[in-house]
């Protein structure tokens, strides 16, 4: 089965981690997170770029990460930190481009306060 | 009417079954679930299969269904148990396959703790 | 300005209107409802035709409504009662048909329990 | 890098600004706000006019802003106040248009009741 879902370009343009989270030492799952959903259903590894870009400076990236053939990952963008982690707090976009096609899905957990919030929405393929 | 509204092919990126309800024996309205809206406008019954991708193992699938002509499914991924149970607080994507265009919106209820947290989105059109 | 932006026929997989909301006796803006935010920028009224469909029974409609030219309308789905009333608690989909372009947006707000719950997504255009 | 990512009209036919918020005198990150998040992933600034639509009264607008290049701005329909504020507790829909190509997404949060609730989908592009 060689199949190709997708595209190699998707834009989120809404992007903000909330600096809190209602535990200040929250676990993983209900810690405040902004999320890219990307799904590698080919046979090939992604070779996935991010770059940021901000209301009052420069781009920041590229940030590059690797999603196996046949494979997902909800990348944290709280987990990125090379070139620079990801000011929290701060208004955000971003784009991604990948080597293959892949589908990407935006998904916010907000923990500022108890119970949590959640949005979800498909990214733009440019 | 034969009407073809959709498409035979789509992808959600995002998937999770939070494993947990504050209720520790839910009402099915108010279960955690995560679901596919799968509407078949057409005039004739829609064989469905759907394959689930993850982060660390091979797709499981396809899971097998029928949504019947000029009829909607809301299926839950909670139920889906052949070839396997879908695991909880485990993040997944999935790929749904139809043999007559169908449309295809993901949404979540999360119920962890009260009151529960909605998200949804359209998936996306291979 | 004789502008036409959007589709004519739009497809909203999701539709599930909460049958309670926590207070008895809600305000409109407080009552758990479910809506199809309709934008008609064109500068002709917009006869729409809207069909139900459901998981056991065949569809419903067409329910009948105009959008007037240069006018947005947040038709909740609790409203309609010809040729029937929208059943609570229950699954459903909708096709929107419009005699000229339209834009269509779902947004549900659940009220169940407090506080209330949102989610929105761009429709489907066919 | 000379890049074009995006569309240059985009509309979002849901729009309203919840009239209050819990607190009556809440920080910016938590008063009610429904946001156009825009990115201009180009090198050229972006001149943007948006236009909204009501359901009892003409459009009003333009309201004109800027968008740098390679600049994200989160714009809050709240602070629009030229020609006109935008009225609270009503429906509205909103056209934006854009000298050069951008994404848009819409964001709302609504903090009438603790916690928040939040929702976010893609804009639709004409």
């Amino acid at each position: 089965m060689v199949e190709e879902l997708g595209r190699r370009t998707w834009i989120i343009a809404e992007g903000y981690i909330p600096g809190e989270s209602y535990d200040a030492n929250p676990t993983r799952a209900m810690a405040s997170h902004e999320t890219a959903c990307i799904l590698n259903a080919t046979d090939q590894p992604a070779a996935i770029e991010i770059t940021l870009y901000f209301s009052d400076r420069e781009p920041v990236g590229p940030y590059r990460l690797t999603v196996g053939a046949r494979r997902t990952h909800h990348l944290r963008f709280n987990d990125l930190d090379d070139p620079a982690p990801v000011p929290r707090d701060t208004d955000f976009s971003s784009v991604i481009r990948s080597s293959v096609p892949i589908v990407v899905q935006h998904t916010r957990l907000d923990s500022r306060q108890p119970p949590h919030a959640l949005l979800t929405t498909i990214a733009w393929p440019a």
